[in-house]
């Protein structure tokens, strides 16, 4: 049997189960995605309880027809739009935004998917705890994305990704029952860790409607440098030291080439406050316990850095504003390298030790096939580098259409041979399906699979997404 | 088809694909467990490389045999011991004990799944690195049984528990396919979360062979404290005043019942150094970043909790002998439990706020059914607590052998009653199966089935263990 698309008739025959409410017009932003690769189709369900998402799933379970997640949209591996096949159900659950509760002698908050991780971040501050997930598209980016991609950013390093952040979830199956999670426990073993497969599934397993998100005690004291650094061989010398002194109090440790910078300048979107401006430099957060002063921590870095000669320069934020302008410019890089429109962007991920060696080396494999432009920034603590490869200034990146394949392939072929990951915290989508199956451990894809057959047995679940849809296996 | 029994016909089958040092006698630690609950059967193989554990499982699921993963037996809840079915192989992993690699700058150490606990953290040590996991039975636990149980301990606090260590693993699929899967990515979302789903996952969904772990920087200073409080509620008043001071530099907080300290008394292994003995203590440990002295910050800690009424006694370990000497005190408990003979043992999580009401409800329902004694130990901060339930002084634990069933079904409905688990921090193994069938989530459960059926078609792994064996169900 196969899928069937979702039909007017379809949704009509939902009325007596869902509220008027749920019934809205699919928008422009829900059929397309932030880096217009994608463009998906379907009729958009906007549920406003887990009853009302359960209800939907058991309708288009017994009429396979298909459901494609919808979150805050800001995903940039086409997760969020179906763009073959039948047209799918597009569950919204941005009506979902309650915060059902705040536990802060237990430093938990429990959220539903569609509220935005902003509202949690303030949520939790005026609980006096924070919720460390930090990423660019925060005042947007929702929760259950969040967790569906299992979400990385700034403050990986000291907390972990959006995983680590989770304790509990409550998620509805494929086939529209409600699996109650929402455990506020740090330790359960009682039985399979479900939680953290769910968590990154990309909604092809199960639609998380709620989760228990662990929060964390405020640092007493924040302190933020950006140093310059000869090369990222020696950034991570700088982050071996910082941490052998300071350990998991370095909880942001990011890298940024040259081109970072020349990009926001060319956009407008800021400038270096060091110059000349360095090839590389670091954005280093420390956040210190009580009896510690970040700006004699800082110093005590660069200084022994500079004696070192693991540092050439450097500015130390000397008040709250100069830390929040430090961390802007890295936060911009995004934005500007939208506006100067990417051939190919790489999420990647790569053993520490392998870093030094592979940027040099997909630079030089670039060069050889084309002018371009290299924009490598990136969660340096987390091996984590997004290696975005441009046109040179002036020239359309049309024009480099037909080697885009052969961009990503090369960049890509060379990460896999160091051992790295080619999705390191965007996730699958659907971007990288070929990428799995090309670089993929097959006994891990043939585990996957009958992983995906077993919870979703019809194949209703963002079809497509992180694996081939049943039927178009290559 | 059911399955079949290990017979000596089975394994010399096996003899042209194995060398002779994979074949040993079963001793006696292969057939029991420490507590005495469970008594196995089955006949061992020893398999020296993750090949040799591929071809034992092709064989296995060929002929239908179950396999028992066996490392190193510490396990509390009989998942090492096959004790109803047919005869299994019991897979030892003891002779995979190889440490692969060390890479220092990554601050990652690979072993295979046979490595003591105590020689992951000499090898990490000898790399100027600290691996965190940390718990009573270390000069015996090994490396897969720690991950197939995602065990915790003492430093769950502040690094996360075995799951939270582990980048990578290779295993072994029930079909005898080897997965490789030992990356040393910090962020890597290529894919569903299988790592996280074998880990803890008791052997019953794969065979873990060998682990990319994390690793730490040690902190610059360790400080400990043994400090008296009037309740757990004020100890967790006292726990939110020092991560509020000092965050997660609070790696370990073990709350101590005076019955702790009389058991210790009474079989001779140690003595309360305070005295008289407080009805609860806790034992602080901070590890700190450099520039923060351990005796001033938990002076201010002792300090201001005695301003606050929060701390009534409490002693400084002066030098590293005196916090061994504190942190002995907290390990010989389970050692204590075991010379005395409870009657029933509670490996309990609960919300953090749940905690204070929990223990004089459990106790005083527990005081309706006998005289009993009960020692509440455990990671306060975790929200875990061996709650353990033992006979008067000078009473066999036998004549309590007909309550034992009520006194575990107390205490257990209280805890899940208030949101908790019954299996925190040991698994589930082969003693919880039903109370997993009575407490957890039926959603869940079926998810869980539909999992093990994807994995273990055939149902040879780990059979009766996490789950009932299939045609065992009630």
């Amino acid at each position: 049997m196969t899928l069937q698309p979702a039909t007017p008739a379809f949704l009509d025959s939902l009325r007596d189960r869902l509220p008027p409410s749920a019934f809205r017009e699919a928008e422009e932003r829900h059929l397309s995605e932030p880096r217009g690769r994608f463009r998906g189709t379907g009729l958009l369900l906007a549920p406003g309880s887990t009853e009302e998402v359960a209800a939907i799933l058991r309708a288009c379970f017994d009429a396979r027809v298909p459901v494609v997640p919808h979150s805050g949209g800001t995903g940039l591996v086409g997760g969020q739009v179906m763009a073959e096949g039948p047209a799918p159900v597009i569950l919204s659950l941005a009506r979902m935004d309650r915060v059902r509760a705040v536990h802060p002698s237990e430093s938990v908050l429990v959220a539903e998917a569609g509220v935005i991780l902003a509202d949690v971040h303030r949520e939790a501050e005026r609980a006096g705890r924070m919720f460390p997930l930090s990423l660019a598209s925060e005042g947007s980016a929702r929760i259950g994305g969040l967790l569906a991609t299992n979400a990385g950013g700034t403050a990986v390093l000291r907390h972990g990704n959006a995983r680590a952040l989770c304790l509990g979830v409550e998620a509805v199956t494929a086939q529209g029952e409600v699996w109650h999670g929402l455990t506020r426990l740090r330790k359960d073993n009682a039985g399979y860790d479900l939680r953290d497969l769910l968590i990154g599934s990309e909604g092809t397993l199960g639609v998380i409607t709620a989760a228990a998100l662990r929060l964390v005690q405020p640092p007493s004291r924040v302190g933020v440098a950006l140093l310059a650094v000869p090369s990222p061989a020696v950034a991570l010398e700088l982050l071996a030291l910082a941490q052998g002194r300071y350990g998991d109090t370095v909880q942001g440790f990011e890298l940024m080439g040259r081109m970072g910078f020349v990009f926001l300048a060319e956009t407008g979107l800021g400038a270096s406050p060091l110059s000349p401006v360095p090839d590389w430099t670091v954005l280093v957060e420390l956040g210190l316990p009580e009896g510690l002063e970040p700006q004699a921590a800082l110093e005590r870095i660069f200084e022994e850095g500079m004696e070192r000669g693991l540092v050439t320069d450097g500015v130390l934020a000397a008040s709250e504003a100069q830390a929040t302008a430090l961390w802007e410019l890295r936060e911009r890089i995004p934005e500007a390298n939208r506006k100067i429109g990417a051939v190919s962007s790489h999420d990647i991920s790569l053993p520490l030790s392998e870093i030094p060696a592979f940027i040099p080396e997909a630079e030089a494999a670039l060069a050889r096939l084309g002018p371009f432009r290299v924009n490598c920034f990136g969660h340096l603590g987390d091996g984590n580098l997004h290696f975005n490869v441009f046109p040179p200034s002036g020239v359309a990146r049309a024009e480099f259409d037909p080697v885009r394949g052969r961009v990503k392939e090369l960049v890509h072929d060379l990460v896999h041979a160091r051992g790295g990951s080619v999705a390191a915290e965007h996730g699958v989508g659907r971007l990288k399906v070929g990428d799995l199956e090309r670089y993929g451990d097959p006994v891990k894809l043939s585990m996957m699979r009958a992983v995906k057959q077993a919870l979703d047995p019809r194949g209703i679940l963002n079809p497509g997404a992180v694996l081939r849809a049943q039927g178009n296996r290559p």
